[in-house]
Protein backbone atom coordinates (compact mmCIF):
# COMPACT_ATOMS: atom_id res chain seq x y z
CA UNK A 1 0.00 0.00 0.00
CA UNK A 2 1.54 3.36 -0.72
CA UNK A 3 1.15 5.05 2.35
CA UNK A 4 2.96 2.16 4.05
CA UNK A 5 5.66 2.35 1.77
CA UNK A 6 6.26 6.08 2.21
CA UNK A 7 6.09 5.49 6.06
CA UNK A 8 8.77 2.78 5.34
CA UNK A 9 10.63 5.16 3.21
CA UNK A 10 10.83 7.95 5.73
CA UNK A 11 11.70 5.88 8.20
CA UNK A 12 14.93 4.31 6.11
CA UNK A 13 15.94 8.21 5.59
CA UNK A 14 15.47 8.88 9.30
CA UNK A 15 12.60 11.24 9.22
CA UNK A 16 9.85 11.75 11.85
CA UNK A 17 7.07 12.54 10.70
CA UNK A 18 6.97 16.04 12.11
CA UNK A 19 10.63 16.36 10.21
CA UNK A 20 9.21 15.71 6.76
CA UNK A 21 6.57 17.60 7.42
CA UNK A 22 8.95 20.33 7.52
CA UNK A 23 11.04 19.28 4.63
CA UNK A 24 8.20 18.90 2.52
CA UNK A 25 6.33 21.73 3.21
CA UNK A 26 3.46 19.62 3.88
CA UNK A 27 1.14 19.55 6.99
CA UNK A 28 2.31 16.83 9.62
CA UNK A 29 -1.51 15.25 10.12
CA UNK A 30 -1.96 15.25 6.55
CA UNK A 31 2.09 13.12 6.74
CA UNK A 32 -0.47 10.95 8.55
CA UNK A 33 -3.46 10.40 6.67
CA UNK A 34 -0.78 9.98 3.65
CA UNK A 35 0.52 6.86 5.19
CA UNK A 36 -2.53 5.61 7.06
CA UNK A 37 -4.02 5.24 3.27
CA UNK A 38 -6.64 7.65 4.04
CA UNK A 39 -6.04 10.54 1.52
CA UNK A 40 -5.82 9.24 -2.28
CA UNK A 41 -2.39 11.68 -3.50
CA UNK A 42 -2.10 13.34 -6.62
CA UNK A 43 0.95 11.83 -8.66
CA UNK A 44 2.39 15.82 -8.24
CA UNK A 45 2.28 15.06 -4.21
CA UNK A 46 3.62 11.64 -4.89
CA UNK A 47 6.93 13.31 -6.70
CA UNK A 48 7.00 15.99 -3.90
CA UNK A 49 7.31 13.25 -1.66
CA UNK A 50 9.65 11.17 -3.73
CA UNK A 51 11.76 14.66 -3.63
CA UNK A 52 11.92 14.87 -0.33
CA UNK A 53 12.31 11.31 0.40
CA UNK A 54 15.33 11.31 -2.34
CA UNK A 55 13.63 7.97 -3.90
CA UNK A 56 12.18 7.50 -7.32
CA UNK A 57 8.09 8.22 -7.09
CA UNK A 58 8.24 4.71 -8.99
CA UNK A 59 9.79 2.92 -6.51
CA UNK A 60 6.64 4.31 -3.89
CA UNK A 61 4.00 2.59 -5.68
CA UNK A 62 2.85 -0.77 -4.38
CA UNK A 63 4.41 -3.69 -6.55
CA UNK B 1 5.23 13.92 -18.84
CA UNK B 2 2.61 12.00 -17.82
CA UNK B 3 -0.27 12.60 -20.05
CA UNK B 4 1.80 11.95 -23.23
CA UNK B 5 2.70 8.60 -21.77
CA UNK B 6 -0.78 7.49 -21.25
CA UNK B 7 -1.76 9.11 -24.87
CA UNK B 8 1.18 6.81 -26.66
CA UNK B 9 0.58 3.70 -24.24
CA UNK B 10 -3.32 4.41 -25.30
CA UNK B 11 -2.36 4.63 -28.88
CA UNK B 12 -0.09 1.97 -28.94
CA UNK B 13 -2.87 -0.65 -27.20
CA UNK B 14 -4.85 1.04 -30.42
CA UNK B 15 -7.70 3.06 -28.20
CA UNK B 16 -9.25 6.09 -29.88
CA UNK B 17 -9.91 8.55 -26.62
CA UNK B 18 -13.60 7.84 -27.14
CA UNK B 19 -12.85 4.10 -26.99
CA UNK B 20 -10.17 4.83 -23.99
CA UNK B 21 -12.64 6.42 -22.55
CA UNK B 22 -15.99 3.93 -22.15
CA UNK B 23 -13.71 1.01 -21.25
CA UNK B 24 -12.18 2.76 -18.23
CA UNK B 25 -15.87 4.53 -17.23
CA UNK B 26 -13.96 8.08 -17.27
CA UNK B 27 -15.20 11.32 -19.50
CA UNK B 28 -13.59 11.65 -23.11
CA UNK B 29 -12.89 15.42 -22.06
CA UNK B 30 -11.27 14.02 -19.05
CA UNK B 31 -9.20 12.04 -21.13
CA UNK B 32 -8.24 14.81 -23.25
CA UNK B 33 -7.18 17.09 -20.44
CA UNK B 34 -5.63 14.06 -18.62
CA UNK B 35 -3.12 13.75 -21.96
CA UNK B 36 -2.47 17.47 -22.43
CA UNK B 37 -1.35 17.35 -18.59
CA UNK B 38 -4.17 19.96 -17.74
CA UNK B 39 -5.54 17.87 -14.46
CA UNK B 40 -3.22 16.66 -12.22
CA UNK B 41 -4.57 12.68 -11.60
CA UNK B 42 -4.38 11.06 -8.26
CA UNK B 43 -2.33 7.46 -8.09
CA UNK B 44 -5.71 5.79 -7.55
CA UNK B 45 -6.65 7.37 -11.25
CA UNK B 46 -3.40 6.16 -12.40
CA UNK B 47 -3.89 2.61 -11.49
CA UNK B 48 -6.98 2.60 -12.80
CA UNK B 49 -5.78 3.92 -16.43
CA UNK B 50 -2.98 1.39 -16.15
CA UNK B 51 -5.42 -1.38 -15.17
CA UNK B 52 -7.09 -0.40 -18.64
CA UNK B 53 -4.08 -0.41 -20.88
CA UNK B 54 -2.65 -3.55 -19.10
CA UNK B 55 0.68 -2.29 -18.12
CA UNK B 56 2.29 -1.31 -14.98
CA UNK B 57 1.55 2.21 -13.30
CA UNK B 58 5.02 3.41 -12.93
CA UNK B 59 5.90 2.44 -16.48
CA UNK B 60 3.53 5.48 -17.22
CA UNK B 61 5.54 7.68 -14.92
CA UNK B 62 7.74 10.23 -16.50
CA UNK B 63 11.48 9.44 -15.73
Amino acid sequence: MLGRNIREKRREKGYSQDAFALAAGIDRSYIGRVERGEVNITVEKLYEIAAVLQCEPASLLPT
